[in-house]
C-alpha cells in the first residue's frame, strides 16, 4: 500500500470502530481506560526503550536540549499519563445526556441529545504524552481517533497508542479505537487533512505554522488552538494593589504558556502611579519589557515596542506595554492585534468593566482575574483537549462535552406533514 | 480595485459593522428589521423592474422554465419576503442568553453566554427571496453577512440587500450590516472562502457542486447543509396503516425537498404484506420505483435498483426500495448510503426502536412520523438558514441559536494562579 491507501485504510478502520465505540456504557469505558493505564504501566520498560531511540536519534539530529527534554518520557510522565487515564475516567460521560426536550402541537416529541462526533484527527508536535491525553478524552467520548504525532517521537507515540489499544482490548474496547499514524511522511497529513468520508474533525495541536499547514490543507473541519496574543488592561479606577498582582501573575507565573499575557494596556490618569512600581516587580523577574513612547518615557525604557510586538506571542518573558487614553481605546487595541483567547481588565468601575467584558471579542474575558485561568482544570471541565480560538462548535477550553455533538431523536405516533 | 481588494474591503467593512451590531439592543433590532420591510415595500416596483433585467437575460441565456419561475419576484413573493422580515423581528434574540453559570471554589463566577458568531457568509444560488431571509436572521444574532447570490439574479439580489441596508439605516443600523457581492466574477467567492481574517463562517446553500466547491477551497469554517440522502424503514412490528401513510407522505407530499425520502426500506417479514399495497399508493401518486432483486419480483417492477440508486437524492418522484433482513441491515445500510440528514422508523417494537435510533448516525432520527418535518419551522424554532449536514457547531435545522457562539465572561476580586 502507498500512503494514501495506508492513510484511507486507517480512516475507514475508525470509522467502523466508531459505530461500535458508540454503544459501549459509561462503566465499560472506564474499566478500559483503569486497564489502558495498567498496560501503560505494565509496558513502560519498552515505552522507554521506544523512547531512548527516539532520543538518540534527535541528539543525533541536534535538537536542542529543550527539545530533548520535552521528548524524554521518565518515570514520573509515564506515572502521569497513568494518573491521567485514571482521573479521566473518574470524569461525568456527557454521551447521552438529553440536552433538551420538548414537544410539538402535533405531538412530536423532540430530544435534542449529545452523541460522539465520531473520527476525531489529532495532529500535534514533539510531546509524546498527548498521545496519551487526547487518546484518553477522545476515547472517554466515544469518539475514535487517529493521532498524528511530531517524527521525532515516532518510536514513543507509537508505543503508547498500542499499549493503550492492546490494554483497552482485554476489557473488550473494538479493534482501531485508537490508531496512530505509523509513517513519517508528510503526505499523510494531506491525505488526513482532506479524507471527508472517514474524519469529522481535525484538531492541530502546535506552533502557528502546523495550525496554518493544515487549515490551508483541511476539507475537513478543523478546531483551532491558536496563539494566545492575551491582554490586561488597567482601568483608571483600578485597585492598584490587585492590578500589580494581576499583571506580575498574568506574566510571570508560567510565561511559555497560552494562556499569559503578551500586552499591558494602562490608563492614562494612572500610568504615573501604577508604572514604576510595575516595571520594579517585572525587573525583580527578568522581564523584557518593551513599551510605546509613553511608558518608555515614564518608566526609562531602552527599547520601545515596534508595530510587530503587539501582535506578537513571546511565550517568554518578555512584555508589551501601551498607555491608552481609557476603555475604549483599550478595546480597540484588544480586537485589532489579540488573537482572541483571554484578555483582563483591573476596574472598580461598573460601567467601564461592562463594556470591556461586552466589547472585547474573545474566548474568555475577565475582570479583576488573571487571565492564567483559561484553562479546562481551572474551570472545573477536568480535562481539556486544548484551548479554541475558534468561534465554531467549541470556543475556549475545551473539555469532554465540547468533544461531542448532539442528535435529534424525534418520537411520533405516525405524524405526517399536511 | 481588482476584485480581490474589493471582496477583501467588504470583509473588513463587514468586520468593523459586526462590533457595532454586537451593541444593538434587541428592540433596536426589531425596529430596524420592521423597517427593512417597509423599504421593501416601498422599493416594489424598483426591485421588480431590477428582476425583470435578470428575467431576460436569464431567457436569452436560455434558462429552463423552472429555474425562471425560480427566479421571479411576484407580488406575492416580495409580500413573503416581507412577512418573512416581520415574522423573524417577533422570534426572541438569543444574544446575550446566559448558558450557564457556575463559581469556582476560588471565587470566580463563569458566565458563559451567547454573543454573535460576527461575520458571515452566506454563498447561494438562483432564488433571490435567499438574500432577504438569511440577512434577516443574521441581522436579528447581530451578526453582519456577506452575500453572494447566483450570477442570473444580480441585479435582483443587489436591489433587494441594497434596500435591506437602507431601510435599515433609516432606524440606525450600521452601514455595511449587509452587502452583497457585486461582481458574478468567481474568483469572489474564493476570495471569500479564504478572507480568515474578516469571515468567521461561510454557509453555502445549494446544489452538490457549489457546497464541494466552497469546501474545497475554504480556509473559512463552513457549514455544509449537503444532500438528504433520507430513508424510511418499515420494520417486521410496525403499523402497517400508520407505515403506509409514512412512507406516502415522506415521499410524496414535497418531493422536491432535501428531508423528502428517497429509499424505502422493508423487513423482509411483511414484504409480503407491505409492499404491494404500498406500490399501487406510489403508482397513484406517479412515483417511479426502483428495487433490489426481490422488490422488483413481489411488485412486478420493471426496473431494478442500481448502486448508484441508493445514495441519490432524486428530489423528485422517483423512489428506490429494498428488502432488508432486519433492523441491523436497516441501520449499516443507512450508516452507507445515507446523507445523514433524516432517517425513520416505523415500528412497535421498543428493543428495534432504541437499536435505530441510537444507532443510526444522522442530525434527525424519527420513530413512527414522517422525515418530512426536519425543518425550522416544524422543530419550533421559527425560522432556519438551512438544515446542516455537519456535526460541528450546528447538526440539523440551524435556527437563530445556531447562529451565535458564546463567550466566556469570569468575574473575579483579584484572583491569581497559585
Amino acid at each position: 500500500m502507498n500512503i494514501k491507501e495506508q492513510v484511507l485504510k486507517i480512516g475507514a478502520d475508525a470509522k467502523k470502530a466508531s459505530r461500535k465505540l458508540a454503544k459501549l456504557s459509561t462503566r465499560k469505558k472506564n474499566a478500559i481506560l483503569e486497564a489502558m493505564a495498567e498496560e501503560l504501566d505494565a509496558q513502560r520498560a519498552f515505552i522507554q526503550a521506544e523512547n531512548a531511540k527516539d532520543l538518540a536519534a534527535g541528539r543525533e539530529a541536534g535538537l536542542t536540549n529543550a527539545m530533548l527534554d520535552r521528548l524524554e518520557l521518565t518515570d514520573d510522565r509515564i506515572d502521569g499519563m497513568i494518573k491521567g487515564l485514571r482521573d479521566v475516567a473518574v470524569l461525568s460521560d456527557p454521551v447521552g445526556e438529553e440536552i433538551s426536550t420538548w414537544n410539538r402541537p402535533n405531538g412530536l416529541e423532540i430530544h435534542k441529545r449529545r452523541v460522539p462526533i465520531g473520527v476525531i484527527g489529532i495532529i500535534f508536535e514533539s510531546r509524546p504524552n498527548v498521545t496519551c491525553d487526547a487518546a484518553a478524552l477522545c476515547f472517554k467520548t466515544s469518539n475514535a481517533v487517529i493521532l498524528r504525532g511530531g517524527k521525532e517521537a515516532i518510536h514513543s507515540n507509537l508505543a503508547i497508542a498500542n499499549a493503550m489499544q492492546k490494554g483497552g482490548e482485554t476489557k473488550g474496547m473494538p479493534e482501531n479505537c485508537i490508531q496512530l499514524i505509523p509513517t513519517i511522511d508528510r503526505e499523510a497529513v494531506k491525505v488526513m487533512c482532506q479524507m471527508t468520508d472517514y474524519l469529522d474533525l481535525i484538531i492541530p495541536r502546535g506552533g502557528e505554522s502546523l495550525i496554518r499547514a493544515v487549515m490551508e490543507m483541511a476539507h475537513v473541519p478543523v478546531i483551532k488552538h491558536y496563539t494566545g496574543v492575551c491582554h490586561t488592561y488597567v482601568d483608571v479606577s483600578a485597585d492598584l494593589s490587585m492590578a500589580w498582582k494581576i499583571a506580575e501573575n498574568a506574566k510571570c507565573q508560567r510565561p511559555g504558556v497560552c494562556n499569559a499575557m503578551e500586552t499591558l494596556l494602562v490608563h492614562k490618569d494612572i500610568a504615573d502611579d501604577f508604572l514604576p512600581k510595575m516595571a520594579e516587580i517585572y525587573d525583580k523577574n527578568n522581564v523584557e519589557m518593551r513599551g510605546d513612547i509613553q511608558t518608555c518615557k515614564l518608566i526609562g525604557l531602552a527599547k520601545p515596542a515596534t508595530e510587530e510586538d503587539w501582535s506578537t506571542e513571546y511565550v517568554d518573558l518578555i512584555l508589551s506595554i501601551k498607555v491608552v487614553d481609557d476603555v475604549r481605546e483599550a478595546i480597540e487595541h484588544i480586537n485589532t492585534y489579540g488573537s482572541g483567547h483571554s484578555d483582563a481588565i483591573v476596574s472598580e468601575d461598573e460601567k467601564a468593566t461592562v463594556k470591556f467584558l461586552n466589547e472585547v471579542d474573545a474566548a474568555t474575558v475577565y475582570v479583576n482575574a488573571s487571565t492564567r485561568f483559561t484553562d479546562g482544570a481551572e474551570f472545573g471541565m477536568g480535562a481539556e483537549i486544548g484551548v479554541s480560538t475558534d468561534k465554531l462548535h467549541a470556543r475556549g477550553p475545551m473539555g469532554l462535552e465540547e468533544l461531542t455533538t448532539y442528535k435529534y431523536v424525534i418520537e411520533g405516533k405516525g405524524q405526517i406533514r399536511e
